[in-house]
């Protein structure tokens, strides 16, 4: 979701302040930093007010272009009320369709694409007003093939459940290898179709896409039928590389942790990762704080 | 303004993404560093969307109790909309008035507070609506003793530039000592009144409060017939010394620069200025970057 809870760790300091310019932002540098600079002993939160109206569409699309065309033509007409705009394939609503046991919320064949989006609002009567125009548009323009409104909890809580399984589902499907990566909009179903090209004689591989199209946010699951530690290699490398020839980041929400210090360089300069390494040794001299994640 | 426009600064990296959870975010480092880190030779700018209705209010309030009141209904009335909430005390006003020639958007006596609020929407009719029914609300309920709507260019630039003139005219009134402080809300105004009881004896000293609600930031001007250093030791002192015990920042908006590391120990422990050296000290061992700035 975009936007839904702002976090302020108020790190090294006992102040709790909205706004603050008095030097270095030591607690940004506490977020992502996983637990290899300090502690965090107190964190406050700022929640906004609950919205009054929460509303849900979903999308059938027929290609990559037009899930970021309709993005556009979402942030227009839905603007300053849009909370959410995921997008998956049909096969990441294949794999969820047949492990949940569930209906089509669109009938007929499945599309190649699929987009929810979420709004949140203050006055329920405008949000559907918007909602409904939004959702003529997308019809009309012909960028949307079909849909369905959330407009009420029920409804609305069943599509987002049906992304919320995907994940789940791409895990019954074999041993899956999975990838988070952000990357420029324009791109970022290009190596979701790259992986299939590369790996279409190799029996049982299936590659899944679907994420954040509001944080350039891709989850590009890939799936064996087992355990392969060769393949794996061969695949980071490939999609690592690509991220980064594409200005990506290599990892856009899980971390880098214990299993990614290797592939840092895809994403950071050898002069980002030494300063990295500098401010370290500023915040825990005898690297003592969760060693040998992060940076090794 | 609250949320007006994102900045993300590339930083030391050619990469230039929405979401990236690769090790410390050095971009974030750079703000509010003042040039001391490293010179940035890149920025990535992105702007929303221009609003297709952008509309104004100006309310006169009694006390600044009511100001924060109405702080919350607007944040439940106008929630996703609400783009700016300023506020500014009748002296402000008053200095305004004066040195500008204008004549009071709201008849009669001067209010002891007004508060200026702005909307940005993707829907001209759904937001005046709900500026009406807020309008209605806010004068019923009495938080507002009046106020006047600015529902069309013209009007809601003269509002907004009536604010904008402030600082200058405040600057006519005599020399100026400005403090830019952030500050929980509820205490937020109390250091007004201490300034002005502190001075009530000393003859042509006047003491302004006016600044940004959604911010928690208090601009404090305090203006003498002429320059006094001694005058501006003592009452720094004074100001900084509240600030810090009131969990507060001693600069919100303006920086540390050459005037204020004497006074950064205030808002920020002994511990967390050694790691500021620390970073400092990575970044530029040589200590060449922006000299005597922020860190002495």
């Amino acid at each position: 979701m975009l936007l839904t809870y702002w976090i302020w760790l108020t790190g090294l300091t006992d102040h709790c302040e909205r706004q603050d310019n008095t030097g270095y932002h030591l607690n940004q540098l506490f977020i992502g930093s996983e637990g290899t600079l300090g502690i965090i002993t107190k964190v406050s939160i700022q929640a906004p007010i609950k919205p009054s109206a929460v509303n849900v569409v979903l999308l059938g699309l027929r290609d990559f272009e037009s899930v970021q065309r309709t993005f556009h033509m979402t942030k227009q007409k839905l603007g300053e009320i849009l909370s959410a705009f995921e997008f998956f394939d049909g096969q990441s609503m294949r794999a969820m369709l047949e492990h949940m046991e569930k209906k089509n919320p669109l009938e007929g064949d499945l599309h190649p694409f699929y987009v929810l989006l979420e709004t949140h609002g203050s006055n329920g009567d405008h949000d559907a007003e918007k909602l409904n125009t939004f959702f003529e548009a997308v019809l009309d323009s012909g960028l949307a093939v079909d849909g369905t409104l959330g407009l009420d909890d029920t409804k609305s809580n069943e599509l987002w459940t049906m992304r919320e399984e995907i994940p789940e589902c791409i895990r019954r499907e074999g041993y899956v290898y999975k990838f988070d990566i952000s990357i420029p909009l324009s791109k970022m179903y290009e190596i979701v179709e790259q992986m299939r090209t590369e790996f279409r004689d190799r029996p049982g591989v299936e590659v899944f896409g679907y994420g954040h199209l509001g944080d350039s946010n891709l989850h590009l699951n890939i799936t064996l039928p087992e355990r392969d530690d060769t393949f794996a290699a061969e695949v980071g490398e490939m999609v690592y590389k690509w991220t980064s020839e594409n200005n990506g980041s290599i990892s856009a929400e899980h971390g880098i942790g214990l299993l990614k210090p290797q592939f840092l360089h895809f994403s950071k300069s050898p002069v980002a990762i030494d300063l990295m390494r500098g401010i370290k040794k500023a915040f825990d001299p005898r690297n003592i704080l969760n060693p040998y994640k992060l940076l090794q």
